[in-house]
């Protein structure tokens, strides 16, 4: 009879520890790369406030929505935008199959390791490389492109894999709200569609959870098979406003928290601050050059002017990643 | 010490039966508004096949995508789509303010009871009735009028409120397939953010899995508050190949099944069919005229011709209505 109890009370002992296993892990450890102080203070005091029932300011899942930013916000974004680094690749790749780039501009420039006057040639330069790079190929052909390029293209000054050059703290942010039922989309500049080949893997978000900038695409019959056909045309450039009607076109609600590193983010956490209720707007401030770089108002890429001299005024907090962070990749 | 042990039996019986309780419901009893018989067996086979692990067909939760058209498909379009009987009615509301409209067109033929002449008087004419009802305010009271308009208005012909003329089956489907995991989108020709008025209250789909039409919208700071406001301008019209591009852009990803009830969802139902592995792509078609409306190739709404003619050759599997569902709504 005692082993018969034994028996029934070991499955059930089984059964106990696979019922606790989904339950959530405690905010004990939460945020390990994070230094204790005002900012992790300030992410789990957010969540403790909107998940906790009795809370006047409770948020129900539904409504727990989070929006990132990924250039400098959730990944490296010097010395060049990382989409740029691939779109210059492309252009070394695809020279074979072009040869007037080697006497025009701005792709001679590029085939011959000047870069930056590449780049500086004229207005329509970046966007030119831009084109050349990401469209004129199927979807599922770009994918595949973009995949290969991310599982073992160096970032140019680190030698690191560029999905290495991904903010630890931030990876570990994204974990933290998904544990506490949130939706976490990302809301950047660079192209849906190249994030979306990396972003499960990366930082554990689900491609239909990424809004960026889109090309104009065509949907044919080709030889029999249905394509789509990614066009040299922007359709939708999602950089300031724009964020905002891209959030209201994608996800239809107001998102109560947004994290975001440069001007072109400013829109978006002013708009996720005047909802009502607790709300978290937060701005990633670089300010490590030894072990990432230090930027913010004379930087061009990653420009953060307004976004220190209001955040005070508008409630945004803002991160210093020296003193903020322990680790940053 | 026995007592110890009922004790902790009764502890972990309890637990069992929470953990449990936590598992998916038998399909043994799925569907119930579905007559016994091909279609039920067509969904039911094809949910298998995708979610049992040893099948080659298998495919992962993230990858379980399915898409359905809204009207016709998911509630009564007929005798006109209910968004567009919605504008009507605000046109109602709106004359006091727009005096103009007692002599304008097509504003005067509705307010004069002849919403047929209205809707035909011009090419442009159901354009600016839409517009008339659908813009010019914020995102915010859009919403909340909507959402008062679905709680108390009734269909013109069944008196039935809108939200009763639901399609009991398909959201027993909607159901069926959340409960395997599918994620579930709505993608209509209708506005966006019309359906996420209603869509998780109706059909328990989120707002941000509705894809629909959308207007041009501003983000502005007025009168110190950050506004967007729907502008009289379409941007996006979901129909056709369209709704190809808006799955791409949306969602980012082939689903696996599709269901629709028009010309305008055939090139999503033929994207669905295109990919590799199993998929399910379902047409509704509306043959009672008892229950619901009998309708297809000659019908200027819903128009469904090629739809029926080409089914069997692209594998497209055609519900019939009257012989399909037990019930309608």
């Amino acid at each position: 009879m005692k082993r018969v109890y034994l028996f029934i009370n070991l499955f059930m002992v089984c059964m106990f520890f696979v019922s606790v296993s989904y339950s959530k892990t405690s905010d004990l450890k939460a945020l390990p790369s994070w230094e204790e102080g005002e900012s992790k203070q300030a992410i789990i005091s957010f969540v403790n406030t909107v998940t906790y029932k009795p809370s006047p300011d409770y948020v129900n899942p539904e409504d727990r929505i989070a929006v990132f930013d990924n250039d400098g916000t959730l990944w490296a974004e010097q010395p060049l935008y990382s989409q740029l680094l691939f779109a210059i690749e492309r252009i070394y790749v695809l020279a074979a199959q072009n040869p007037q780039w080697k006497t025009a501009q701005p792709f001679a420039k590029i085939l011959s390791g000047d870069v930056k006057g590449a780049l500086s040639h004229s207005e329509a330069s970046v966007t030119d490389i831009v084109m050349a790079a990401n469209t004129g190929m199927s979807d599922q052909v770009y994918t595949a492109i973009v995949q290969e390029w991310i599982s073992r293209a160096k970032h140019p000054v680190t030698q690191m894999l560029f999905s290495q050059m991904a903010y630890q703290p931030m990876i570990e942010l994204i974990g933290y709200l998904h544990q506490h039922d949130f939706k976490v989309f990302i809301v950047s500049g660079g192209g849906s569609q190249f994030i979306r080949a990396f972003s499960e893997k990366v930082y554990g978000i689900p491609v239909e959870r990424v809004i960026g900038s889109t090309m104009k695409r065509t949907y044919e019959n080709i030889d029999g098979k249905n394509v789509i056909t990614r066009q040299p045309e922007m359709e939708f450039y999602n950089n300031n406003e724009n964020k905002v009607i891209a959030i209201n076109s994608y996800i239809g609600k107001r998102p109560i928290a947004a994290f975001g590193n440069s001007y072109g983010d400013l829109p978006m956490l002013e708009y996720i601050k005047s909802g009502s209720g607790e709300t978290l707007s937060m701005i990633i401030h670089h300010t490590d050059d030894k072990r990432e770089w230090a930027y913010d108002k004379k930087s061009k890429i990653g420009h953060l002017n307004k976004g220190l001299d209001q955040a005070t005024e508008k409630g945004w907090h803002v991160v210093d990643m020296k003193t903020d962070w322990k680790t940053v990749f």
